[in-house]
């Protein structure tokens, strides 16, 4: 795997940062990359229909079990807001300024986001404010320009309406896919059988898919915004 | 026809679902399927430029003939809110949830969807958040999974800046278009003489073109986002 | 209307002209523009299970009455040569030589192409071959820039695969679809009763279509490739 | 299910049958429909690479066996003629005839064609010729409109240059997995072990995949052309 | 050059009108028309990390210069109210109601947009609502119909997560790209160097681009909506 | 830059390696990658309206001095064949074996296509031919499992009848812009002045632009098929 110094990973939800790239995670905290993991919106109450309420301190320790596990470090932008699928709700230029003041900070070499293809609310206005914070102006005019800028993918995003773009960045996940399952079940409140999408099978079923495309047991897929080669 | 028990049809105002679907209400009425039309906002004032003011009770009975002639019932979301063509301003979750409820409790066979392909800020509101809902969440996990989902298309939807989803369910309405017409009529208030877009010749037109792609005189057309075989 | 001195149609097969353009052409002609069809393919045995075999010779003379009720010249590449539905079989430089050819002798302001979204292989071959003919080489090379380059379209073209481009010009036909009807009509052998794609009753419904988005009683659309403004 | 008297399944090789819709064919034939599948090409020595060298009666004795097992009847186009990967040099109107052909005579309520998203040139030359076989021309012309035309699709199609059309048509084929998967088996020349892009893991994987997008173990899904409601 | 009597022009923010269509509004005061912009947000302070603070009554002065220079009189929609890169906050009825009113009392032929493929929110609301208040409603209905609707480009657009809809429409401004540039350097607020999106080597590589797409030294290319032949 | 052991680059004509990626092959070449182009069809008489003849061995003569210039090596796969402007004419296989045959043997980590957006057959085949032997068949089924492949662009590439893809791999070529321009003029028999498509300042442009997408002066971008991450 080419090197990364620093990995800022964009994530909607607690698990979607799984759920989309926890093989790559794994993978960059085994070979010593800083990846920090932004969460948009925790709340206690997770939307529709769950059966179990959840405290925001439970999915708070959920989070930790499963950045210890990955090892990342994280931060939680809008905690116990009542935020969850209302970030649409949101100004759009106060999320922009949120993750361009991530960027300048951290001054990642690359950015992981969540797809912009999706049904839900709060990914879209996520991906698509930090999209906009990941625009290109150049290092000169005192702006950090992310090097590589990739969307992570998930088994849930063919409900669409449009055709979906194509993933064409692979990491081979083979030796990581079994730390990807163990930290999805330590997402214990959002965890799912099969055969929801996002249970461990539908997870799984994409890694194989992923990897025949590129000739190796296991692999996550990514959409290529910029690269510099 | 298929036959469908129950059908769920979400109009964002009243007369959307004939322009988009009148020809189906009337076949599946008269084939017996029990029909809810779900109307997002209704308003006394028009938007644009409507040259007869119009009061609320006024469209109310102009629905209220129209459900008659082509035999469904219906709900009025936001009656005489002012929220005509101001959809956009709720937050998402809020519509997003009004949809699930009525999918929770009505267990439509057949949901059918304005076109998110729109220049309405109302009409794409109440797509995207209608999507949402009908996202594929299996029933195992208490939520009905509608089998089929399709969104209904209307003679004003060229004025786009995007090519457009191809429609490719059709239904034979050569007996009910005379339906759908007076249908279209009883919304007097909305109605509109050629050239208009919404004219009864548009409409006519729409469907003699068709009928002539599955080969009979007139027909509706719509884009398939979800079907059970 | 703007001002054409000169007009080239590319006709796939002898009706494609009267179906795609004929309103324009009959407008063309009455304000005085040299108008040249370029026929393609021109057959004595149509294609696909025609009732009534027809000469060579007949469809000539239909052409000859087309021509003149709405007033242009031509001349058929392909005539008599069993290339019906076989112009794939053609080395496309052939295609592009032949068209390049017309392009620099007759010099026209405005080109107009059969759609290139089509399912007929004639039809493809001969969009995608009269495109690469138009590609953007500067008068100073000495190879002759159409201004205006477009396609036009029929009511035929739902059948598809994928999205289809969207037409964006428009020309009021109201005082000309009686001269394309008559055209069509003068298309004996290829003419079909509704609910053909190829009907008078087709072709009305989509001028009626098209004409409500200009707000006129008939109008032709088409797909800008190239105009200078 | 919906009930399907008569099924054409266009095939380009002998296995994309089994790898597109394996399940569906168990699970019709279970079901009593009337199976037709129209191979185009079978040849002794397959393309690129094969270790084992196979002869045209092998490649028909594996035909054989997954007929048998799937129920279905078949015919095969271009039997060991040389034309593996090389459909593309046949003019595409003989092509559009012969699949002209088939449609007249058995006139199949359900159509099924290979993607015409896919690298490879047989796939795209059939699946050409068949679309523009199914267009839209009306019984009372004296061809066959199949009501249902829909496209199947395979685990190795993400190797793409443009985004993949959507599949929307599910099949739950939880009970016919197995089938599937013995019928892929059975065409032990092309039949290979993970990480393949063909192998028994990557077609399982999909159908994990497509069941979850139903709330069901296993799917198939397809891209749909036509559906006559 | 078409002759154009009355030109509207919008512009999300003083500058997106020389950057996107500077030499066509040059070229177009020197012939006469009548040009009016109408920007949506102009602020004291400009978004992100500018290194001098600018005061409004200085952005005024600016624009009243290029003003000049171009020829074009002028609105300024939303005025010192810390709006910039928050009119997604407003109500999309809003302003769609505003530029229905400056469409029906200017009564344009030409009407002038910002891509709808931008990154930035500005952008997004500025084209949505713009385009919904274009909408093909007939002159008939007491609404205006404008008969030429087009969207201009800059350099920046390629920063996009979907293909970017082509432009076809092109403007010769080999004799207006020093007026142009010019007028850009008269925005000395928001004029960047070399590599910069916004600076005037990327402008100019721009129109040199373009302008090899029609044959001529520099031009300007836009995105056609509509256009009456 | 990320190091390649190897490279391959296919170019339909002698140029188009030089248009498409010049900048790259000369970095490439300075640290040390081996660099192969294969060209597909050379010609003496180049198509399409040149003043002056050129033999084919003039044109090889280039090819050496672009090859010493930018360090590469290089095979001719159709000399003085007359295939100019007719590589659709041969059977895909032809080429998908030619391809293949050169990535088993070359085992290349990098491989650059032209695109498959483009007016000109030649490039068309070339890619749709390349692309299909770059398919995801793992190493471990005796096949080259490109790592990364690519798409080179030129400034051509507008005239088209669909979006284009985007280029999302970006490569400084500030220090090579000089070198690229320098092998362009060595193609003496293909150098256009301004305002060609293909001249100097065309290909500056295009440089400019790119740049400044990635805060540089000088860049060339490239369509990413797959990359390993």
């Amino acid at each position: 795997m080419q090197t990364y110094d620093t990995v800022l990973v964009i994530s909607p939800h607690a698990d979607d940062e799984v759920l989309g790239c926890g093989g790559m995670l794994a993978r960059l905290s085994a070979e010593g990359s800083r990846v920090h993991v932004l969460y948009l919106s925790v709340d206690g109450m997770s939307h529709y229909g769950l059966a179990n309420p959840v405290t925001y301190e439970a999915r708070v320790a959920e989070i930790d079990r499963v950045a210890k596990l990955l090892g990342f470090e994280y931060t939680i932008a809008y905690g116990d807001r009542q935020l969850n699928e209302r970030l649409d709700t949101l100004p759009r230029r106060e999320l922009v300024d949120l993750f361009q003041d991530h960027l300048d900070r951290l001054r990642p070499d690359l950015l992981l986001l969540p797809s912009g293809d999706d049904y839900d609310q709060d990914h879209v206005a996520t991906f698509t404010a930090a999209f906009a914070a990941a625009r290109p102006i150049g290092r000169s005019f005192g702006k950090w320009l992310v090097p590589h800028v990739m969307s992570y993918e998930m088994s849930k995003l063919q409900w669409a309406n449009k055709p979906l773009a194509l993933c064409t960045a692979f990491l081979d996940i083979s030796d990581h896919l079994d730390a990807k399952l163990a930290a999805l079940r330590e997402y214990a409140s959002q965890h799912r059988p099969v055969p929801h999408i996002r249970s461990e099978e539908s997870v799984s079923a994409l890694a194989v898919l992923r990897g025949a495309e590129i000739g190796v047991r296991y692999a996550e897929a990514f959409e290529v915004h910029r690269t510099l080669l």
